[in-house]
């Protein structure tokens, strides 16, 4: 029965329609599918005796706190240590350039919600993070898009597309969702310098920066920003806006995130997150930093990385196994995913469906495309299965790609 | 410094600007001042030790499942504990109909971007929840407002603005926020009525419902939907949708509230959600569920009720004592707040001002006016202060509105 709601949607609504690979992936819910397609951590790395230690210290000494209403930008003992840890990595911030936020899903409406008019350019990646194109839909953002090779954004291409005059730049430099690339030093460098000379300002995604398998550290597009046309110590510039969050290192499950930007965006952004929940759960921001303190997340990175690597190698091992030789895949350095591209003419949604029935699934590529295009590619999680999951997983995945292709090749 | 970011801003970015009135709130946050400005409720009745308890049992049996992502429309045992709490009111829904969100504001704010085309007008009681206009003031809302007495909306002036063609209807019939006032049960039923006559939706506010401390329990607004032209059972019809929260009954700092709705709607809102922030952190859903069940919630909130009718009854009667007799003040029969208000051409921010100097701070009525008025009117809170600190704070502020009286009578 029709009511009096299904007439009064706003306009922006019709752009939230729910797709059908969503749809699709919902059947892959059932335990006895193997599925590569969430991002999930691993529920084995999730600290959870650490975590019910923290709760009874903050609820013992700080219960009446913790339960009570918070600060829209925050639990200051929680900004105050993500501004050191930033500060190790070459960056100087104070509290003041912090928003928390509940998750960095939350970031990205915020940010539409702060920056985006209707009709206004946003320019991507091609492929780039699908949450980030449907928080921003909402506000009606077009995007203007940059294709990628092994080493991320093409740099030639990115400054044709500045001259479009998109209103941000959106980047994930390390251990991209989808793909798993990682944009080099040298692009990093590049993107600072022309996003000076255009006078287009960046949003560095970035929540797994600290889960990387192999190769070294790159500094992060903020912190070149800072030292661009510096020497020595890098103060925070402002023109990029950078994300990051507790959902890889510590648990999604307790949604918290951050933002790191000048204090006059911080200021607008706080403003939007008053008018969208008030503020991030308070006992969240005071279990989270108990958690934290002490050095416990460095420790606990660690172990993630040497259980995230074996699962990855795991996936590459296997694929080499099974995949037909026509496939080809990224070898991320980090991160939870891998993706991979069948011949042109390949369907990964078709591959799918046959993949559901044989008890496997992933994400189509093309729901990463903000443009259209990557039919025939597909994005594959490697945090949350167990490696030898993973390796049956894989090898049911790669019989139904070589049955695909040759049903494409007979007809 | 200026960055590349300042000049970007989106338009509606315009409409959020930080108000003088919460520029002189945050004087209020000192320790040393009285404070009747916020909405908290007493640290004293959070069930800090049963939370505790409920974090280690979900910790311990559920860790995996607490600390992981989960499902955009909430945690299925929360919803379907909401779902037989309605029932208690006679109202048949299934957990299909229900979006757990993070604090009401949250659904305010998923409200707005699902339903509101800039320009859009809502109907709001005059005055309303500065809430909800921050939420919707960020989608380009416009209002029509209809004013109250001391039954709530007055029905004759609700049809009139009826006629404007109002998107929806906005109301907080039980103990309003600011007012303290109740809708009466005859103007509930015109409300129906008249909401159905002219086809006009209707969204039902709802925070305080279970805080009554005097008179008996009246038939919410949605209720009264189902019932209309029935007889016996209440089907959900589907033209209101009812908001509710764990905040004033449980903890504000979990962020945690409910919305009912058409399947349909829900559907919608489980799209803007998943934009806005993926999802409410499961932790806080599966421990809010362990603490409520087994009946706990029904006698906690007799122990809040007892509290707070203290305070209200603390309030009302240093008021008597000390506000002069050119002011007026509202009876709330529960809720958190009541509304004084003072002689025309006094200027309630003005008061404040000296207010502060005296140690006492409230907020000034007319930030909760959708289109302007109300510059004689204050909001004060009576839940957070202990009685005899409300005793104090009533006496200073008596003092403090006499002075302004005889200021305003010697010019």
């Amino acid at each position: 029965m029709e009511t009096l709601w299904e007439s009064r949607y706003a306009q922006r609504t019709q752009r939230m329609g729910s797709s059908a690979i969503r749809e699709l992936l919902k059947l892959t819910e059932k335990p006895d599918i193997i599925s590569f397609g969430g991002g999930m951590p691993a529920p084995d790395v999730f600290p959870v005796e650490d975590f019910a230690a923290a709760c009874d210290r903050v609820l013992g000494e700080f219960g009446a706190q913790a339960l009570q209403y918070g600060a829209t930008d925050g639990y200051l003992p929680l900004r105050e240590m993500i501004a050191r840890h930033t500060g190790r990595y070459g960056i100087k911030i104070t509290p003041d350039n912090i928003l928390i936020t509940s998750g960095s899903q939350q970031a990205l409406d915020l940010i539409g919600k702060v920056f985006i008019n209707p009709g206004d350019r946003i320019l991507v990646e091609e492929p780039t993070y699908l949450g980030a194109l449907q928080a921003w839909n909402a506000y009606g953002a077009e995007y203007v898009t940059v294709p990628m090779d092994e080493n991320g954004m093409i740099s030639e291409a990115l400054e044709e597309t500045l001259r479009a005059g998109p209103k941000f730049i959106y980047v994930l430099p390390n251990f991209q969702n989808p793909t798993g690339v990682t944009l080099s030093v040298e692009r990093r460098q590049a993107l600072i310098e022309m996003a000076d000379r255009y006078g287009v300002p960046v949003i560095e995604d970035d929540p797994y920066g600290q889960l990387r398998y192999e190769g070294c550290h790159l500094p992060s597009v903020v912190t070149l920003d800072g030292q661009f046309r510096e020497t020595g110590s890098a103060p925070y510039r402002g023109n990029v806006i950078y994300l990051s969050t507790f959902s890889k290192i510590l648990s999604p499950g307790i949604r918290l995130a951050w933002v790191i930007a000048p204090q006059e965006v911080i200021r607008k952004l706080v403003q939007a997150k008053q008018g969208a929940d008030l503020h991030t759960a308070t006992f969240n921001q005071m279990v989270a930093y108990e958690v934290s303190r002490g050095g416990f997340l460095d420790r606990h990175v660690w172990m993630i990385r040497r259980v995230y690597q074996e699962r990855r190698d795991a996936m590459l091992e296997a694929m080499e196994d099974f995949f037909p030789e026509e496939t080809s895949w990224t070898h991320p350095q980090g991160g939870l995913f891998l993706w991979s591209t069948m011949p042109k003419g390949m369907n990964s949604k078709k591959v799918l469906e046959k993949a559901i029935e044989q008890k496997v699934a992933f994400v189509p590529g093309e729901s990463f495309y903000a443009r259209g295009g990557g039919e025939n590619t597909m994005r594959l999680n490697f945090s949350f299965a167990k490696p030898e999951i993973i390796r049956l997983g894989i090898e049911r995945l790669g019989k139904v790609i070589k049955e695909q292709l040759q049903v494409k090749s007979l007809h």
